[in-house]
């Protein structure tokens, strides 16, 4: 297996890959364009995250600024909105359904490290996936960690920590975040 | 009524208001021009705040980058400092009184969804109005939710989410921030 | 003394005098070149980062946008590595020891304000070191309060903020963050 191959299979891999190294230097250099385009100029935003990322489509809204590492491992549902700061590390597959609209500075992660330093120290690192529903909203500064899951129909209060699975149909908020309320 | 009056009265309205995105996107043109000025260029710097925001003066001073959604709902007191990232979403007026200090990263939201997703994806959607004393401190990495008010001289801790509001001389910290002080 | 040693001294300082708004605007305007680089242009991107911080060298790496106060009072160790948005206010020195890894938007304060309003009121401010040990991994969305210590070895979970000191050989998250494993 290459070690891109690895990385997306949830294996450990070699963070400083030369491929992968190749990829995440271009992704940088265009999400820096994506970020300098005139923002009234929808077409070419909405170009460039067509061209960018592994889905997107024509009502495809990402306010900048944006920032990514791959872009092409970020699956997005129609009528995908998100506002400034959106921040994806998609080592693994970050999967978002329909209908999701995404508050401002939301961050969502998939590297992992070894909280064992010699380990760490390595730079072996490994990633998990992040699964979005249909019809979620996620409230501004949140945060969700790697290998979380969020169901249907879910709201994520602004400011949470998503650090474990939300069932579909939840209202939940807090460092961790919990579930207060089934709709 | 027009839908940005029915905004500013805190009744719902659409959010796809073909008024309300020129103005929208009018304002992403220029906090980008504004965050691409020369930080040195402090002259041009107030003269783009003043000219966007509801409220700014000659000693108004907002560190790059700034992102916000119409400007002119912000109105700023006397004084009024806030470090690196200051997002404000104003689609209600968002009012800060004299004397106050902003940390990096402040986050100030209004615009609210329903927690139903069928409601939520008709894109309807109603702002609370924000509004912050004379004399408060805001600490870095704050987020402070819809329809909140923080009373005259409060300190708001770094880190906090502030969902309630937070009578006048306290201390709060905390998610959800709850007041640990009473000065 | 002038204030730039009352400052690095720990005492209560101007932050309106003339020389230390001068140093900082030179910061401001440092760092805007630095995040305006392309990233694929890893030696000036390095070249930039060893002028401007009180230590780095060739292998210190930090994604793209960085933003900091003076620059010059931050040490970093050797293979250090930061992401998207890290923020320092290095008004006190802010130290980090060998094999660090810094995730996106991880903000580290040392300035801090009276909570008295009539103090604070003043301008007169005062900072508190910050440092962290070697082999620490510091998740995504941290903030790091003035004066914190965490110790060599440990991991701070993401979406946490760090209020006291941690020590070594921890894993703490939260808000505030609380040890929950030794090593």
């Amino acid at each position: 297996m290459t070690e891109r191959e690895k990385m997306l299979a949830g294996k450990v891999y070699d963070a400083c890959d030369a491929e992968l190294l190749v990829d995440l230097n271009a992704t940088k250099v265009r999400c820096q364009q994506y970020n300098n385009l005139v923002p009234t100029d929808i077409a070419a935003r909405n170009s460039m995250l067509r061209d960018m990322l592994g889905r997107a489509d024509a009502d495809t809204f990402i306010n900048q600024p944006f920032y990514c590492d791959y872009g092409k491992h970020i699956f997005l549902g129609k009528r995908f909105f998100a506002n400034f700061g959106f921040t994806v590390l998609d080592e693994a597959y970050v999967t978002i359904g329909d209908d999701c609209f995404v508050g401002p500075h939301v961050h969502i992660y998939t590297a992992c490290h070894s909280t064992d330093p010699r380990e760490r120290n390595t730079r072996q690192e490994w990633a998990e996936p992040v699964s979005i529903g249909n019809n979620v909203w996620i409230g501004g500064s949140v945060v969700i960690l790697p290998g979380v899951s969020i169901g249907d129909n879910c709201t994520i209060g602004a400011g949470s920590v998503v650090t474990h699975d939300i069932p579909a149909n939840s209202i939940a908020v807090g460092n961790p975040a919990r579930v207060i309320k089934d709709l």
